[in-house]
């Protein structure tokens, strides 16, 4: 839960200790010097789903973790923007793809890692895609041809899966829930 | 942006400066003595429309900002929890209301203040309600009773005239969305 550990005050320097501050239920990284309590906060990771025809563009990562392995296009949200921003912003940083936004489509919550992954449906413009800096290789995939054993994480294989099975029915519609401790357990396993 | 200024590194107590690292594209905090580099980004509000009956819970903020305002309970999403544990916590502490989740209904990204507001739609399972350590009073309220002159932001003003049209469209379905910056400065001058 707090892995990356405060040691010292990002306002004066001093050291920080951890305890739960008057008023407050749970431990913060709290400064005696200036006072200031530094709260920590879950991170959004934000994407697309590419569609072109029949099939969806994932790319190949190029960095850890899981480098290697395919993913939707994705990345942590910035300060400024919104959530449709970033999912543009990352379609482009991933695979230099130009997208058109289209509604949301999941949002996960993966509290083992303290993260919460949004997916918005996406038309992909042009077939102008290339690998961005973060990426080996960028490819469109039917369903047949998705490497679900290479996947890189769990909230995009649900994305997919729901993704197909949505698309069967001939009706999307939002999902919103969780990556459990023992599936990312599973997932860590390939 | 940067409004919270970051000044000290908090793995090592060496001054920070801000510029954007190699291989980046955004101005970050980096440390020159540990080479830390100290990642910002947007935080998630999360919360909850209780509905009773025809009526919707409403709290009274004790705290600023926008104290003395009308708001759906919400707060900021912990580390370690999902976004529905944080609806009900939030609930929880704001009311001491205790709720049956239901479905995702908006998400609204709040650019200025680096914030994505994030609401679930809700069934209060019983009046046993009062007003938490964060609230001046809770109470329910009728549609033709929102205190829409008296609401605390603009996030809280949008999920409820989304509840609403649904509510009478007979269909709820989820809006995500973004506030902003100029109809923030109306809502900023009531």
């Amino acid at each position: 839960m707090l892995s990356d550990a405060m040691k010292f005050c990002s306002n004066c320097g001093s050291p920080v200790a951890l305890r739960v501050p008057p008023g407050d239920t749970l431990p913060r990284y709290v400064c005696d010097s200036c006072s200031t309590i530094h709260y920590r906060n879950p991170l959004m990771v934000i994407g697309s789903i590419p569609e072109w025809e029949d099939c969806v563009l994932l790319c190949k990562r190029a960095i850890e973790p899981r480098s290697g392995l395919w993913t939707l296009p994705a990345g942590f949200m910035e300060l400024g923007e919104t959530t449709a921003q970033a999912a543009l912003r990352e379609t482009l940083e991933e695979a230099t793809a130009r997208i058109e936004l289209g509604e949301l489509f999941t949002l996960l919550s993966v509290p083992q890692v303290n993260q919460v992954h949004l997916f918005y449906r996406a038309k992909l413009l042009d077939l102008d895609f290339s690998p961005g800096y973060e990426s080996l290789d960028v490819a469109l995939f039917r369903e047949s041809e998705i490497p679900w054993k290479e996947i890189a994480f769990r909230t995009i294989s649900t994305t997919l899966r729901h993704f197909y099975a949505d698309r069967k029915d001939g009706r999307f519609r939002v999902h919103a829930g969780e990556i459990l401790q023992s599936e990312r357990r599973v997932d860590a396993t390939p």
